[in-house]
């Protein structure tokens, strides 16, 4: 299902060094050790990284493009949990972390690039560095200021509130991402949506 | 506001490294320069760990007891985020991460006993420690499963099954929960969890 198409550039080293030294104090050692069980990958608009069913077995970080999370519902409706966006790192962490299968879908919303790096390999090279283990403790402690905030908002706010703050937070995101899909994160309708955005 | 009262014991040091071998293999030495910086507290039911306008200073282990955290909302309605049990770290990460104002409260349920380190304190022993790194990365990634799960029901369910899914995972802990609390952690009234629970 996924293509290594093109090899890990020196400017893809370079990339990552610099993401990687607003978290930690990665050695060249650390970079190449992760570099070597990144695997780059190319994703077309609407592919699919991980399909309900499967064992989330990759975690991925995006290099370029967005993607989004979601399952179906009882009622056969898709929701959405999250959009992932350049820089950060995707997977079911669930599926990923307890190598058990997924309920959910990780699509791709635009072309994309990804590196992709297996739990046992990733494992591996943790073992090893301290360095690495401070970086993905920082991207992970991340992760858990978005969810928390995500929570309070779902947790207390309109649909039209939650849309102005989303905005208001990525102003730029919001013009890439299709309408119903940005309904289906918020929890309404894209025609609440339309509506709130002024759009009819 | 925080008071000391008894010191880090040889029954806590044993406990924690109980703890810490579930996800790491902390040596001799780790556990020894994470004891020294974590400060054992305890704290009276009710009482506050955190209030809206402080900054979060310390990052909390539980050792016993459970605490809440929430928020007010516009309306002045306090809405539940998460509970923290026994064996949990506990902050505002956002606030403590980034020594920013917070707009939460947390608060003990119940009597508890926790240890709490402050952000520099833990940043200087995870500057040399690659196995406490490992245990801070792979803990996060357990608040991080816990996150998604919470995001995807609360995006989905209504509040009867919200209360059914968190009673079926949480069987003993619910008990123990004041029904106002666990509504407002549920988005819903009091009278309509008394309903749901049968005890009306």
């Amino acid at each position: 299902m996924l293509f290594y198409k093109y090899r890990f550039s020196l400017g893809m080293h370079e990339r990552l060094k610099k993401h990687l030294s607003k978290f930690a104090d990665p050695l060249e050692e650390d970079l190449g050790s992760l570099s070597k069980v990144l695997r780059p990958v190319k994703v077309k608009k609407k592919d699919f990284l991980l399909r309900q069913g499967q064992i989330c077995k990759y975690k991925y970080f995006v290099v370029s493009g967005f993607f989004r999370m979601y399952f179906i519902n009882d009622k056969g409706v898709e929701k959405t949990i999250n959009f992932s966006i350049e820089d950060w790192w995707l997977a079911d962490f669930d599926s990923f972390g307890n190598q058990t299968k997924t309920h959910l879908f990780i699509q791709a919303v635009e072309d994309a690039e990804v590196l992709g790096v297996s739990r046992s390999d990733l494992e591996e090279v943790l073992t090893k560095s301290l360095e690495l283990n401070r970086y993905f403790r920082a991207v992970g402690e991340r992760v858990r200021i978005a969810d928390q905030r995500r929570i309070e908002y779902i947790s207390d706010l309109s649909g039209k509130d939650l849309y102005r703050i989303f905005q208001s937070l990525n102003p730029d995101f919001v013009q890439r991402v299709p309408q119903y899909m940005l309904a289906s994160y918020l929890g309404v309708t894209p025609e609440f949506l339309s509506k709130v955005r002024g759009l009819k």
